[in-house]
């Protein structure tokens, strides 16, 4: 079996002073996963022509697969195509095809006129395949030599995925005799990494060597992931799943989910399978919780929407809460926190509701109530339940953190039906 | 004048299966960058012994300087700490400073027992400077060898922030006489990245060899930003503001911000400025705009909150969007986002509103109304304005876009007071 090395190289001078993150890595290393293709190593470099040359020369001799994205554009930053052809011999010479479509973009989508410096773009090496980039103006390009392969996509993330997905990982696929990988992935909740690992040390230590255990925090989360590779896709994926089980087993009481599915899939499979609606009611997250609900397709079935009330005016005003309760007990309180979700309940006209209250800090602060303290309310026509943390990161981690935190915790209270006829208090 | 070249490593399974997103590496560009360090190369490998050593090999062989980030964590899968005790000789020993601070973090902060794996945090190669990791467990550990530096530093965010905050970068400066970086950077807005490369080609070829120019394309939006460095940092500022200032008068139409500033802060700018209030009425959307709003500190003095009206009932019940309106013309439409933008002034009692409405895909599109169709509504009490996007990408694309299209329009209608008093439609 032979193991194939695949190398991506992201050009860039914006990735190097951290203007951009570079999300198209990420991306196009789950992608080839998918498609049996593991990544040995990532490369960043700038625009500059000494650094893409050491880079494709290094890639080259150690990668049976380079993937090269950005430095593509239309400006004159842009570098990389005659260096490639000459990295790769051969002249640029203008292709008919891509001179086609780079018009057809122009008339049919941007509805502007083309410039003479948009033409270049169907200048090509002589030496490669061309791939077509239905999504943009600059071409795939495919090289081979000594037997190694090097595709240059450009930088601009949905053309690249178009490229990736249409062209690119099925030439892949066709060229070599690839193995089988194997994932599985379960969420865990409520648990440390260290304690997690303590608690499954003997799993992990009878792991067959070609099966590796790897632990990734996720926002407070814990995810494990089993992961191999083989031939024998069958006899793998029975043996994956049978180890899974058994991982499964050992972590039965902080599992959130079994897929590889995010949390806010696993609330919107929940209320999928109950055909219930839900809405939010968010102060300190500030329709972050929304965002990531409406950021799935079909959110539309189950949520109805929310009350960023982020003025206590809006809290009173749209969602009822007692000017009173806000003089006695503050914004931030179990009891604001709970009239927050019976407003969405009964103002959305939800099945279930989820509120969030807290000081996501840097300032705002008290000795009673510091930076951090975020009050969670999860509620149904059974009654509503409520939990405090206390978050100690960033404004923009503990936004993040409170969100996923109430999303585990309506979801639990829906799979528990553990919604409080009377007000309690889980600290 | 000698340049100095650092490297960054980030080591992690996750990075090349696409789990995780390299956020470190641009944090890390960006701070060193504004010590005055740039960031020639960044390389990301596996939780692999080799794969580990070869990286660390090739860019201490390349650079000055090699940051690492990740395999540090309390979990088996660790194996980098091993590693570098080996390469740059010694052996592991304890430390107890690191082992009190261990200790102290899991009695005071924590609040849960310390285990025997945790322990061997205090673990350290001999032939390190231990850096105090005042955030978490592992601690940072800094090598030399034939006058090149690596730091070893946690994978998790937060701790490896304060550590360059801190520590890494102070110490570094301190090392070397390091040049003054500049950069200047604008927003533009409403232009395409060629054409505006075609408006500025005489600026851009007339620039001095060592001031570079690159465009950032940016939420469809293109950022441009100037950068060079000199060790006489007056004379540097004093080139740079001149030719910012020539650049800024190229693009004055279209031009968003001056600062190093995102839309979101633009906007917080102005209603600071004016003492001026805004709420959000978000369909489209869904909470994404009020998430960008409420990220940023202080966001409370000028933001009272969003009603995310995905459902029609919440517009009708909420924001008193009349259902006459959505049956004649539909939740996507002019008229529907002008009474939403009406609503949110009506019930958040704000001085501006913006309201979205629109289908982002992948389903619901329409002959008439297709996916991408986005109505945006920006008002104040002089009136209402609205504009129509017709947008092509995918959904996450989609959302982002319409977002920052919708607070470019506010951020326009306010600073020009271009609302309208009557109904308009610019398409």
């Amino acid at each position: 079996m032979k193991f194939i090395h695949v190398s991506i190289i992201t050009i860039g001078d914006e990735l190097l002073i951290g203007q951009v993150t570079d999300t198209n890595s990420a991306w196009m290393a789950q992608a080839l996963n998918q498609a049996g293709i593991a990544v040995s190593r990532r490369v960043a470099v700038g625009d500059d022509r000494e650094s893409i040359l050491k880079a494709v020369d290094e890639e080259m001799a150690a990668a049976d697969i380079v993937l090269v994205t950005g430095g593509l554009g239309p400006t004159a930053d842009d570098i990389t195509k005659p260096l490639l052809c000459e990295y790769f011999g051969g002249r640029l010479v203008l292709d008919e095809g891509v001179l086609t479509h780079v018009k057809y973009l122009f008339d049919n989508v941007y509805r502007r006129p083309m410039s003479a410096r948009n033409e270049t773009q169907a200048l090509v090496p002589d030496t490669c395949t061309v791939l077509h980039n239905a999504e943009g103006t600059a071409p795939g390009m495919w090289f081979e030599k000594n037997g190694r392969i090097l595709v240059s996509m450009p930088g601009v993330p949905f053309e690249m995925k178009a490229l990736m997905r249409t062209t690119v990982i099925p030439r892949l696929r066709e060229r070599y005799m690839l193995p089988a990988i194997a994932h599985r992935t379960l969420l865990t909740a409520g648990i440390g990494e260290s304690d997690l690992a303590d608690r499954i040390q003997l799993f992990e230590t009878a792991l067959p060597a070609h099966i590796k255990l790897a632990y990734l925090p996720h926002y407070g989360m814990v995810r494990l992931r089993l992961s191999a590779s083989g031939f024998d896709e069958a006899a793998l994926a029975a043996e994956m799943d049978q180890q899974f089980a058994a991982l499964q087993q050992q972590v039965a009481d902080v599992l959130v989910t079994t897929r590889d599915e995010s949390m806010q899939e696993a609330v919107a499979r929940l209320l999928l399978e109950q055909n219930a609606s839900m809405g939010t009611a968010e102060s300190c997250t500030g329709g972050y919780i929304a965002h990531l609900i409406t950021s799935m397709p079909g959110s539309s079935r189950y949520y109805k929407g929310s009350v960023v009330s982020y003025a206590n005016e809006v809290k009173t005003g749209l969602l009822q809460v007692s000017p009173e309760t806000l003089r006695l007990y503050g914004a931030v309180s179990e009891e604001t926190v709970r009239q927050m979700a019976q407003g969405v309940l009964d103002h959305l006209h939800t099945d279930y509701a989820l509120a969030t209250s807290g000081i996501m800090g840097p300032d705002g602060g008290t000795p009673e109530k510091p930076v951090g303290t975020v009050w969670i309310a999860a509620g149904s026509r059974a009654g509503i339940s409520t939990i405090r943390l206390k978050l100690r990161f960033d404004r923009a981690r503990n936004i993040e953190l409170a969100a996923f935190n109430a999303l585990n915790f309506l979801r639990k209270c829906i799979s528990e039906q553990s919604f409080s006829p009377t007000a309690n208090s889980r600290a």
